[in-house]
């Protein structure tokens, strides 16, 4: 086969001939560059299977996912959930951040379980802060300007998503839309502000108004699973989710993103070109029901949180 | 090298000898062997990243997931998390069973996106049956009974278990408990029936009680999620889920593995062993609450089920 190769094709001056590569007691040497390269190239492919196969050349960007969390009944499950979601995602970095004064050996196992890397730690919500996660979201965005390297690692940029853990992700939401995010992505979210899905008004490419019900005067009437933003825009400022929101009628989101500087010509709107027939929702606005239990809490020494 | 071995190694009467290996004439075709090998052996690991390396000699035994479904606003988000989850286990067949007369193409696609095996079919409940799944898990193992080589495919065991599309699971309910199911197994469901957790009582490995507070007496007292069946067990009897199951107070699980010529000396139990401290709980009885909707139901083109 090699050898009716036309030699001319491996005659390049100053490299290696035909001549060379006839001689047989280099192909040893051959045998392992090819066996190398192929171990390499198949190490590199992000091929995990089927349409999971969705990583390319993007994916040297760091995606932050920054979930604050609380005891409750179906935390562990919701934790379960996410994890799994989270758990096909490469080049992926966690921020867990529990509004407690100490981490769940419960959830500390479900993130040791993803391989992602991570970071859990434990931060009871301050005085005057409300009980959403504010404190908590403020605690990661101090932990991301303070540890920027060690959140990076080899990867040349990143991408910061407040992911809480209760709600519902399509991969193609990290993969597709958040790792791309060059400033401050936007996308369509379901089941939110009392409407089957909240998403941008997008025309000739802008954003110039928001799709919402509530509230939809608000600079960027998006609910909290509906953004991301780079990670320079967040190093390039001190904003933080304060004790209140005024200009967003009680959502922090407005509030946070007007003090990172930006405003709605900084809009990268996502998935709203409709392509395939139908505009599609990655990110979906759900809660778990608490579970009914009634008589004792007899947990038979199974590992479960009780609220 | 290669040269370098000692050529009686390679002296194996009747196939090949180092003399011919030395012929530089066959050195491509030994490179085109262990290119061969190389991706043979790559693409035959079951390694995806971290611990999520769980599968080992039992993956060849099928996975049966069977789950009915139907359409309503949490739907596509519950398909989501759970197809997110199924899609990091090797070797198993997603039966999918829609409560209508026809197919959802959201659904279609979040099954397509998995790269599982699969099959969606649609099946409206059958007059006298109840609206809870009975009729579509019975069109289920009629179709696994008529489509067993299908199904298997190359694999010569299978594992059939019923799970809900709005449960959550850890991976590891697939991959250390269901696919090692012998018989009938048997495992704690946390957030079920009043409880924390029901569990089997376990006593020197056999089960004679269950740890549940409604209708303990029944032969099997276990929840839809808490149990799977070897395929032998479903291809030697042609139990299903019935109009009622008087046996069960209203529960079909104690019906239908009585009528599959179960009892309880046939249960495997399993993770009752308390190893590492605490026994943990792979598969949680969860329900996503409703969303809360007023007023006009646009969706402004994207894709949404409306109840």
């Amino acid at each position: 086969m090699w050898s009716n190769f036309p030699k001319e094709r491996f005659s390049l001056p100053g490299m290696f001939s035909a001549r060379k590569l006839n001689n047989p007691r280099l192909f040893p040497l051959y045998i392992g560059f090819i066996v190398f390269f192929v171990i390499f190239a198949l190490h590199h492919s992000t091929y995990i299977k089927g349409s999971f196969m969705v990583e390319s050349s993007e994916s040297s960007v760091m995606v932050i996912v920054v979930t604050p969390t609380y005891k409750r009944y179906t935390r562990v499950p919701d934790m379960i959930r996410m994890a799994n979601t989270l758990a096909h995602v490469k080049n992926l970095y966690w921020i867990v951040i529990e509004d407690g004064n100490k981490t769940s050996p419960a959830v500390e196992d479900i993130l040791e379980g993803t391989g992602l890397q991570y970071t859990y730690m434990a931060h009871p919500t301050a005085k005057g802060f409300p009980k959403k996660g504010w404190y908590q979201r403020t605690m990661a965005l101090r932990f991301i300007r303070s540890n920027t390297d060690q959140i990076l690692g080899t990867s040349k940029d990143g991408v910061v998503y407040f992911g809480d853990d209760d709600n519902s992700y399509d991969i193609r939401l990290f993969t597709d839309y958040i790792r791309n995010v060059k400033t401050l992505g936007i996308w369509a979210v379901g089941y939110c502000g009392g409407s089957p899905v909240e998403a941008p008004n997008v025309t000739d490419g802008k954003v110039a108004s928001f799709n919402v019900q509530w509230s939809p005067k608000r600079v960027f009437a998006v609910d909290m699973a509906g953004f991301a933003v780079n990670l320079k825009v967040v190093l390039n400022s001190d904003a933080e989710f304060g004790t209140s929101c005024k200009r967003g009628t009680g959502a922090p989101e407005t509030c946070l993103l007007e003090d990172m500087g930006l405003d709605r010509t900084d809009i990268e709107p996502f998935g709203w070109e409709g392509k395939e027939g139908q505009r599609k929702i990655y990110a979906w606005h759900t809660k778990t029901k608490p579970p009914y239990i009634k008589g004792k809490l007899e947990t038979f020494g199974y590992q479960v949180e009780i609220e």
